[in-house]
């Protein structure tokens, strides 16, 4: 038989076996693997063991690995020659707080039907279990077909995803002579808002900078001292302002170097995505896009990179009136990153600008958070022409080739340690509630999710 | 017996009474008349009663009048042609905590001595018992020497000065024809900070402002929202940052009608204060004067108004970091007056600058906190002259006119009710710790404040 009516026969065996792979997912759901919660560890670590005992039962080679926090499940196929391939998926959930606003208790999953068809209510449904079930089942459909799994599979599914991942990269590091494949494949994405599959091809970067701005050694009276001594509020206040100027654009100097205007391809497909600012800004009560001056509302969003203040305080905030001159005033300042900026070149430009901005009699103290560069996909890989072919395919509309705001650390962890991309595809949608009370996944998704999959394998092998 | 020979039979009294009038004021400050402290509201009324019962012994016709909060003590001398004079303190105290940091109990006043001279410790000592008890032994001495006490005094002792007098601007509405004399005396200041005696003769102005901007109707995720959605920090930093300009000048139109430069006799006396602006900054950690180019320091503090950042808040600033786009943000802004400064109309330009700086689908949102004129004693009254060389024989020392960068309620009060003006003279020190622990005030303070009221007295009457 050729390969296409082996594929044919995988869907089947997927659409027949749909309500039984339901079932083996509620079972998964049912374990309460809170990783940022102490008292549900042995929670995770049951999870981990299902998973393991999936994995296995359908042959694949299995570890289970202590780490310091929570463990990490490694599968492998046979080796055949392919081109090596990592999926990954992490079977940790969040907790469930506030409780008293779940319509069911979280762990006890159920199948619901609401006027939006069919879903699978639980924590843990979306974010990331139901996903990364699609993954499995596809496996077992491929092997119930053809007998043996697809070779050259590498998985790696965490436990500490829900809880900042304190493991993952000493983990990466340790292992990654197993685990470098030739490509990642990570499922713990959404399908763009209008509901079309969708490949996430670029991820912005992030540098995290708080800033503490030192006046007077104490709080002082206005009375006394306004007008004469240095107010770090007002110090700080002007450093940040002058960030942006009037059309927008950040003022750091060299800040954009490395940013790179949207190509002619994607150019085409952000059109087509028909992104609407306005519907997108309305649903949060806003109106009107900001943004340097000539970018569409996408390209703000995916591809320009952002100063944004996070967080200020200084002085006297509460009821009342309180006629302080502070001591000290701090702002928590991020900066989204795409295309090759250097986030510690970026970090270094915000310090001296505000180095500049404070009086010699003040002083500045900083605290570096996070850093990471954005993530760019290299889409001339085959691989994500073939798998957006294959999504086509099964959702009956073209898939796209998005961007992410946010970043989306495997992404970036992956391709520092083990120096390969990430195809991020998943199928969640964004009325999911994930993070929130009544979390939950639609069969839709779980269904033609694994059917993806099996396109997608299709395709690769 | 002429003027002179009195006066000189009055000194003598008091410093031969000094010992009795300290026991008096030990009495005094016994009484726990703190007036912010519900449990202490029979303790405030007892100040009352005491004070009123050493009034009476005096031969003042005194009433304490009730109001919705602690009692107000009056007391009049008899009519007899001069100009009438309203003295004016207050008998309530400031709460005392941190008690523990108190090196004796705070309502068991002693006398100590230190090596700085001898003091009175004891809550209330300088602020303001001690004080208001230096009127009271000065026309106790005139009694004795006179057989009666000095004509046309009208006397006003508060007992919420430390609460925020909610009943004196009422009190003085409904009392303004008993009230009104020619002329305020004032005793809660102190003496310029070498020392030397001082009469202050003007006060700035405050207005008090907070603004809301609100943006989007919730947090938003930085990823997802940032260089696309308003940030209500990044609106109100634009907007605080442009109040000053490069030179320090405040940028609001209009900001300076009605500040007035100083005069040439104003100009001399605040030159010969040798104020030092680094000793003066240097105890808070500063070296640098900011303000207005070309600005002396104590120009800036006492005659030039000011645009200050209170408070601000907005978003995340707690430990950690959280890439969010707050939905709103906060900041208390104050600006104080000088010269005939309007305050609404302040307040107004401050408003009108804000909401050009919020953009259309945003909202801001002003809450008014107090707005008071500054306050600008006419000293070519007679009195101020009479004042100012009665303190310079009784120090020793020429007595200095200076300004407060604070405002000082009452001074406004009475010009704005009774259509006074206010000469304030005390005699308390810097390093007085009037609000904190282990409050104290000079016996000099005290002995050689009588003594001065006495000599303005004798050079008034």
């Amino acid at each position: 038989m050729g390969k296409e009516t082996r594929l044919d026969d995988i869907l089947t065996q997927l659409d027949a076996g749909l309500d039984a792979a339901l079932d083996r997912l509620l079972r998964f759901l049912e374990i309460p693997s809170i990783s940022t919660d102490p008292a549900h560890a042995g929670d995770v670590r049951a999870a981990a063991s299902w998973l393991a005992a999936e994995l296995e039962e359908l042959g694949f080679a299995v570890q289970v690995h202590d780490t310091p926090g929570h463990p990490m499940v490694t599968a492998r196929s046979e080796p055949g020659g392919a081109r090596p391939l990592l999926f990954y998926g992490h079977y940790d959930v969040q907790p469930v707080d506030p409780l008293a606003l779940w319509d069911r208790p979280p762990f006890q999953p159920a199948l619901e039907d609401t006027p939006q068809g069919r879903v699978i209510r639980g924590r843990g449904a979306s974010d990331d279990k139901g996903q990364l079930m699609t993954f499995v089942e596809a496996f077992r459909a491929w092997k119930a077909v053809h007998g043996a799994l697809p070779s050259d599979l590498i998985l790696l599914f965490e436990g500490e995803e829900e809880s900042g991942s304190p493991s993952l990269r000493p983990f990466l590091e340790a292992h990654a002579g197993d685990l470098r494949a030739d490509l990642a494949i990570i499922c713990d994405t959404a399908r763009y808002a209008d509901g079309r599959p969708a490949i996430t091809t670029q991820l912005r970067g992030l540098v995290g900078q708080e800033v503490v701005v030192h006046a007077a050694d104490r709080d002082l009276h206005s009375g006394s001292f306004g007008g004469l001594a240095a107010n770090p509020i007002m110090i700080l206040a002007q450093a940040l302002a002058a960030l942006k100027d009037d059309t927008g654009r950040v003022t750091l100097p060299g800040f954009y170097d490395g940013v790179q205007d949207l190509s002619p391809e994607l150019t085409r497909d952000w059109q087509a995505l028909d992104f609407d600012a306005a519907e997108y800004l309305g649903r949060v009560g806003l109106s009107h896009p900001i943004g340097e001056v000539g970018r569409t509302a996408l390209e703000m969003v995916w591809n320009q990179p952002t100063a944004e203040i996070n967080g200020i305080a200084g002085g006297y905030a509460g009821d009342g009136f309180k006629t302080v001159l502070p001591a000290m005033a701090r702002a928590k300042v991020s900066f989204r990153l795409t295309g090759t900026q250097d986030p510690q070149a970026v970090r270094r430009a915000f310090q001296e600008h505000v180095r500049r901005c404070v009086p010699a009699d003040c002083r500045v103290e900083f605290h570096d958070h996070g850093a990471s560069p954005a993530s760019v996909m290299d889409i001339s890989d085959p691989a994500f022409g073939q798998a957006r072919e294959a999504l086509g395919a099964e959702w009956g509309r073209d898939a796209a080739y998005i961007g992410a705001g946010g970043s989306i650390p495997i992404a970036g962890d992956f391709k520092q340690l083990l120096g390969i991309d990430s195809m991020l595809i998943g199928f969640a949608r964004d009325d999911d509630r994930i993070h929130s009370p009544n979390e939950k996944y639609d069969v839709e998704s779980f269904a033609k999710g694994a059917r993806s999959w099996a396109r997608i394998l299709s395709a690769l092998r």
